[in-house]
């Protein structure tokens, strides 16, 4: 039996067309099983309904992708082991022959905001509805009016028939996602270079002993003195109360290298806890 | 011609709740305006329709509203002038006589969100619809069927007339939403204290030179040194490509007092650019 990955379906979302390029890519045959919320792929990795995820978990626009941040932080049994970067292109999908039609403009809330400058210039007066996700926004206009358009992706066009009647309308043209393969495994780190190699990350989810001001300057401080990259920094409520956070790091190596293991020694001292979520690099096979 | 307050409506959203709070306190007459959506609220103040708005910033569950920040980012004639916490209590409503005859629960995606244990326990079966707010989906459901639920507000059953079938049942029990007062002014800092007064708040977006790692060490140490705690430290993506981020920092004190001075005026030599958005304190007087 091939290892399952676990996406975020339906057919046609980003996740689908990332766990695509990716199950071609895996020198393993990988049978590909979608699940209709973050929450739910989460679930299916602890009961060991299924081996691996792909999962969204950063995007350049909107920034990190709240639910998966908050699951890694509640289930301490998963790991990271790999990354890889989607290019995301939204598209204007309706059965309107002109855009002066359109009424009403179907997709997930961030899909419209990340076109807001499209809407207020051709769509104005179109009421914008939110759907739970770009491909669901296709589904539910697929036989619908031709008042209606959904921002939504080219593989959703093809899958729904609904031709494409603008084509790019994101206000950003750097518009990408990170999504991360999730497992309840850490790779081995025993084959990664023992120097300094800049393709691994480590990840980490940092409890501050106290306040901000010297916590987190102590932290930054340990990763300064031994050289070593931070490649994000991102604060989450601990949602213990509204002020308190917990703190992702992603830095630069792998903890085979002695002087990020000199750095996760040194961290006990400065935090109330950490958390290591494993080394690994873009694309690495299951 | 009383100054006019911009909120995020409908009738019965948060945003209203926490505007007619203000309104109430405030010395000054207000006339409160509804707006359909953030972006609306922003562009009302930047063309002098509105002359204050109170918008959400960040809430303890779900962290910042990222749309907010974004605005904060875009316009800069924009400044804060005050803040306010409003506790958040989810509640369902529905005319159904039980739990078991629900079918369809309608709510913002955050709010889905925050309830998901409830939903998972007790509506496992139910398909969740995403609104564009917690007021918009209790409207929805108003002249509805039995089998549809709305997570709303206690102001929202009381308004479209719906029974609380459930009450309080966020996953979470200190949900708390920060709301910023914005205006085209700063409040002038003469006559904050000039000692060290924590009842005030400054609140910056910053540009780094460079990568993270040296940048923002360098930064929280400008703070160090003078003994200022943060409040808040918050990455946002500047757009411009995955892993390039912007910082939004609170630190207690206003610019009045010198300690913050100095912070300031060495931020320039460490940063490629950035904004003071003010000084303020919870709910000033407009």
């Amino acid at each position: 039996m091939n290892p399952i990955l676990a996406y975020l379906g339906p057919e046609g979302s980003f996740s689908a067309q990332a766990s695509r390029q990716y199950a071609d890519r895996a020198t393993t045959s990988l049978e590909l099983r979608p699940y209709p919320t973050i929450t739910a792929i989460f679930a299916a990795i602890a009961e060991q309904e299924a081996n691996f995820a792909l999962v969204p978990a950063e995007n350049s626009i909107e920034g990190s992708v709240n639910l998966t941040m908050d699951l890694l932080v509640q289930d301490s049994t998963l790991y990271i082991r790999g990354e890889m970067i989607l290019p995301i292109r939204h598209h204007l999908l309706s059965r309107a022959s002109d855009l002066s039609q359109i009424t009403q403009v179907y997709s997930h809330p961030q899909a419209l905001a990340q076109c807001r400058s499209f809407l207020s210039t051709y769509l104005k007066h179109a009421t914008q509805i939110a759907a739970n996700s770009t491909a669901e926004a296709a589904r539910l206009i697929a036989h619908g009016e031709p008042n209606q358009a959904a921002i939504s992706s080219e593989d959703c066009a093809a899958y729904y028939q609904l031709p494409l009647i603008a084509t790019e309308i994101a206000d950003y043209a750097n518009n990408e996602t990170r999504f991360l393969l999730i497992g309840r495994e850490p790779l081995s780190c025993t084959n990664h270079k023992a120097d300094h190699n800049t393709a691994y990350k480590t990840s980490l989810i940092l409890d501050l002993k106290k306040d901000h001001p010297g916590g987190l300057y102590q932290v930054l401080g340990l990763f300064a003195q031994e050289n070593i990259n931070l490649t994000r920094i991102e604060s989450r409520p601990s949602k213990a109360a509204l002020g308190k956070y917990l703190f992702f790091i992603d830095c630069e190596g792998s903890t085979a290298h002695p002087s990020l293991q000199r750095v996760l020694e040194n961290l006990s001292s400065v935090t109330a806890s950490y958390r290591n979520l494993g080394s690994y690099n873009f694309l690495p096979l299951p």
